[in-house]
């Protein structure tokens, strides 16, 4: 279950007025501020005020809040920094400094050094394998 | 505006049947199939039927569907390949190999070798500047 805080969380600090950050949404269910060390200048994580640790830990109605908020959140900190696109986010568990659910709006213009940044990819070894991986996500999500 | 389908992108002719792919669901509004090129095994792209471009062109509605079925879908993906947490991103414009709105799921496993993958990260020249950065965005966000 959510709770309003957890202890020992630097983003429940933060919600709390604890520690500072530059703010740039403050909304009932839904925050926003800036990464301390940004990917690139304007990047903006956008969460939950409730301490939620993942995204499937994260309830429809501030699911439907959060990436309403993103999506406003996203395109201004593409127009803020005058970028082309924005990357958008989040790490669940692995990956995850923080272990309060956090969504990354990140600006991003052509040429801006993360050309690597989906790679290296991979292929399968062959078209039966791709099915049967397929097949097991199909069977998880009908089983949901 | 939305369109049901665009004229020569890839993921408006799997969705019409024309391409071939390993579907995971089909929905009204949203479908998801692997990536042919997976980042890992497992790595699924969510989007909606409809061909929209990027995120800040998605209608609410159709977005609230969308991460409804993307946080079912990453679930899906971490349990089917036995992973510890995932990955869920989306890039708009810059780093976007096909102009509709795709949000990537990936499994993702301590030690799979995408350590590096948020770095180098950045610093503000000073407080100042991130004050100044907030402000920006906080502006675009209220004139919205």
């Amino acid at each position: 279950m959510p709770r309003a805080e957890s202890r020992g969380c630097v983003f429940c600090s933060i919600i709390a007025g604890d520690v500072a950050a530059h703010w740039v949404l403050d909304t009932a269910d839904v925050v926003a501020f800036l990464d301390h060390r940004p990917l690139f200048k304007g990047h903006v994580l956008v969460m939950p005020r409730a301490h939620v640790a993942t995204l499937r830990d994260l309830a429809g109605p501030l699911r439907d809040e959060l990436f309403a908020r993103t999506q406003e959140v996203a395109a201004a900190v593409q127009d803020a920094m005058g970028a082309q696109g924005s990357f958008v986010a989040m790490n669940n568990v692995v990956s995850q400094s923080v272990p309060h659910l956090h969504v990354h709006a990140v600006p991003r213009t052509k040429g801006d050094g993360l050309r690597g940044f989906f790679w290296p990819r991979h292929r399968y070894d062959d078209d039966e394998e791709a099915a049967a991986v397929a097949a097991l996500i199909r069977g998880l999500l009908a089983a949901q």
